[in-house]
């Protein structure tokens, strides 16, 4: 099974790429609530394809139709489902597909774990599209942590090796984290994302591509979301993020790093500040014991290279079950982290809300 | 909630550090089990304290009794339960946690998540010690996926900034993994791990801690294990991961580091080799898609530094509500690292078993 | 929360009576299954409103789209999400039940439940309309039952107090049930369901209702299906039958009655004819200890009457607060027991599939 | 599976009839909660064997251990583990019952199921005995929902024929029903109460036993609870009612009887007193869509009789595979029904609480 998450948001996902609809049905949000279109259009637009020379020609409009669950514009508190119809599909690109198995991608993997009977046309139930109806539910889940001062937000903090400052560095005030929310290829310094995005246009024009690492902060949480072991925040965000195709690690606050500290050094010390239980560094990146301290949460996200390359590459046929070579004809993102910025901003809000839900 | 994990393979947790008993019920299990109740005490020896200097003093034998689901030296098949009497406390070293929050603990953020009801007792259900159980349970699954030619293996990838040999650089033959998986310091290179032992004598001796990174595979895995989106393989095993107290990170394969390759280089190419679909690197780590390619299944996980430190620290009374100094004066690891290796191994297992189940 | 349910299966089911569609997604079909869609036409026409003057005016085709999982005829695997579009809305009809609260409807514990914000045109979420998407999947799950020789038929055992025969007077024959299942008025003896039938017509324009009691067999069901506890058969089922709206009683074999009876009368005795294992009697109906005996599966379903009278009743207005009295003008069916059939085989069909999967 | 239950409440259940012990842990629990422990035992001894002539003479004081999960007296919010060690056991009486199969019990499911390895002394995890840790976790439920004035009570509606008064026919006040919950044998008429006994101590003597039905009511729940489909009152309370052992049916309201009435009978027509809307019928038993309307909660359930009688009975040798005969030779009880009583309540009150805590 692959299409259900979630505790108290309950979200149920379904979709190919070149199938005629994707979609989600999110079951257990609060009744009542007004939801802002506009925003929600605007997330779905940040992921949407077909918006920059950065990303695939692949156009997709991602129109969403709300079918059920809302009503007088707003939710009902019964299940909302949202449906994303596919438009622009080139399903011959991937005709070769059906027998050769494109390297870094699911389309051997997926092989077998089906049978031969998963649809295989740009990479069907594995394909990256199917994260559009993440960042739909995701866009909701912001909005109704937004109305509680809880706010997301992320940069691109390394484009492979060109690295962007980290958020430990700087201040972490809300003005910054909200204009990061709004731009399509969030940097903390621009000179820094204007290096990148000069290495995307010449990865793509190399037939090549690039991943690269997302950090992502949320300000305001408070403190005691999450519970100890199998639902501590790290496993309920990590479970979510690690969805997202193309994911290949997480780590929270000082992360691999802090594995290198003595513990006098990563230990986070409390202090009271203005009547408020703080502590002075954040090594642990705002969680401990599995739960929430108050302090921002900060985790990074490893993102691999897109695994859609023109290049000819070995692989094998297993229609013909010999060795073979491949040479991708389909539209693709040179660099696939810019588009997957929403992606993980969404499924960490949904993360976080869920882990709220326990709360009482 | 933080007690219940799984799908197939249902664990539910519970225990406090200094309570009577701590234990696990395991539902799920296929009846007619034979369980080798010899290496489920090694594998329990490996994580139990008292063992080593390297390790805290506090000395518990982790003497399992199962209460029910086991007849006849069989599982039943209906729910197994086994608990483990708490012996060598010495709760009065802990008065002082009612009111001193211990940096980098979860002394803090179980006083707000629990409204200050919890056991605050040597971390009460935040106690490493939780973990027993789950080395009690992975130890049945260790050996289910054994008998289908499964091996868990892990070494010790470092210590603060001393390094041992990678997965990467050697070969992955069985015999060495199963080696590994007896030792209880398991690191590829004997002079490393020297080196990381004295280290940790010597922090011990300054009175502070060392973190470290763990590096594990499973071999023999079939192909087609796990699915999309929400079940992905790396979904639910980091989701069980994140459950053992001080980890910090996780990344598969390559993990972080594919982020700095092009998707020229982490592209994983096919071959056909005496029959059997392989790839030339595993740079993703033995998963696509979410799913099992039949490769080594390889990934690292970030331990911070024990974060009891015997050194005085600043923190907060949360009592007087004002600054504080504290000394923490129970036993403890100056390096939790060679103890969390069972553990992880032990998580891996009931997460590769729980998604085997799947597939039927 | 409302709208998830199963363990190897899952549903997620949505949808408004007036919205613009209804539908549901269903997680963990396996992949390469073909799927009869005529099969499937069919059980969605005996469910369908505007079939027979003993049903609603109401006329929707209740043509399905398949979005997702199905791909060259078969199932993929993966989330197969389907959707049916409302068409024949009279929704200015129910314009007085924003305020009115119809009596035994759900529109007053909706209101208090969603406060207020739930879609009350023609029900809503509520309405026994979304029982459409369940027979839809219910009749995939009959297919692959049939696939293992399994049948599932139901006859109307009453309608008010005119009562059909019952199975336990007669020859539970693979022939009769099958044909049963075809029927749009199932009965055993034909007189008996004539009468159901004028009764129905004279309550009709007497502008009232009726209601009545369902009686479900399973045939060929293998033994060892279900678990002691919280998964028994009785458990499983019945958390899906009273799923349905108008549902007030379930009982499994001689139900209620076996109350009345001896042990000695009471138990099922065992014995062996041609090496098969089956009870002289089967008063427990197929299930014991909530595990399947290999003898036929039977229950019976109470359903009341129709809450929708044309009668003038009387009420509250809870926007003035007040006693008020109300004249429903919707169309709406004398007796929903016909309808419900369908529904409660693809429910049953849904629940023992789900069940099945547990075993390996 | 079998043992687990619940979402907010999550339950995991454990334990043979003749193992060393049998128990329970609790997740998801609020912290802070005094348990009244005399209160619990109060609930355990209604349920516990040996207590009267009515039961079966195997006498346990069934005594419970907390293991973990409560400090000072109060819960802490983590799981809340307690185990009743077996005391009492006669395993020699149930030999024979490894290839003779009891009637109307699990052995022979049981025996398919778990492919002869379960537990068959006592019936094992299928006993009866494993509701006692049932019984506990409904007592701290109880006294939750007693915390918000919601009562539980039940009558012996019936042993085999004879009928004790309707709580339909009663005025259902606090008082009444308080005072049924503290006795042994609850009826509304004590002459049938007494009529009653004396069947079943003849009974008993003829090596025979019966079964009856257990009506239950809840008082005072708040409407608004529960939701439609999956999750309604009925369907969550019906799945933990048949997880009781010798459960055969369940009804809500007038239940089946409701199936011959008209609409115009049925429908529970509301008015206003006091400010507070009610309805001046409750045929619907308190629930309309699958949520709670502020009527009292009513619902009925069946309970067979007693499987094990002394009589020889027919049944089939497994291991010879052959036809046999068979004289159960164990302690039982001729009438389970006062038994049951309080077990009922107990999974009524967790059901109940679950649902409640789904609210915010």
């Amino acid at each position: 099974m692959s299409g259900t998450w979630g505790k108290n948001i309950k979200l149920s996902i379904f979709g190919e790429s070149h199938g005629s609809a994707i979609g989600i049905t999110i079951d257990g949000l609060e009744p009542g609530l007004e939801i802002d279109i506009e925003a929600v259009k605007k997330e779905m637009d940040r992921r949407a394809p077909g918006r920059s020379p950065l990303a695939t020609a692949r156009r997709e409009s991602d129109t969403f139709e709300i079918l059920s669950g809302y009503f007088n514009d707003r939710t009902t508190g019964t299940p909302l489902c949202a449906i994303i119809r596919n438009a622009d599909q080139h399903s011959k690109d991937y005709g070769d597909l059906k027998k050769l198995m494109r390297p870094g991608h699911a389309d051997y993997t997926g092989n077998v774990r089906y049978k031969g009977f998963n649809d295989y046309r740009g990479g069907g139930h594995f394909s990256g599209r199917i994260t559009a109806p993440l960042v739909f539910a995701g866009a909701i889940a912001k909005q109704i942590l937004a109305n509680k001062g809880i706010i997301i937000g992320s940069h691109i903090k390394s484009i492979e090796k060109i690295q962007d400052a980290s958020f430990e560095e700087i201040d972490l005030n809300e003005d910054l984290i909200r204009k990061l929310s709004y731009e399509s290829f969030p940097v903390i310094n621009k000179s820094s994302g204007d290096n990148m995005q000069e290495l995307i246009l010449k990865v793509k024009k190399d037939l090549d591509s690039v991943g690269g690492i997302v950090e992502t902060v949320i300000l305001n949480l408070p403190s005691g979301i999450g519970s100890p072991f199998f639902d501590s925040v790290e496993s309920h965000l990590s479970s979510i993020i690690f969805s997202i195709p193309a994911t290949k690690g997480i780590e929270f606050g000082k992360g691999f790093d802090i594995s290198a500290l003595k513990g006098s050094e990563a230990n986070d010390e409390f202090y009271i500040e203005n009547d408020i239980i703080k502590t002075k560094t954040n090594n642990n990146g705002g969680i401990l014991g599995g739960i929430t301290s108050g302090m921002p949460l900060v985790f990074r996200t490893a993102i691999k290279p897109t695994a859609s390359i023109s290049r000819e590459q070995h692989t094998v046929d297993i229609e013909a079950h010999k060795n073979a070579t491949l040479s991708i004809k389909g539209r693709h993102d040179p660099c696939i982290v810019p588009r997957a910025v929403p992606v993980i901003e969404a499924a960490s809000a949904i993360a976080i809300l869920d882990l709220m839900l326990d709360i009482r």
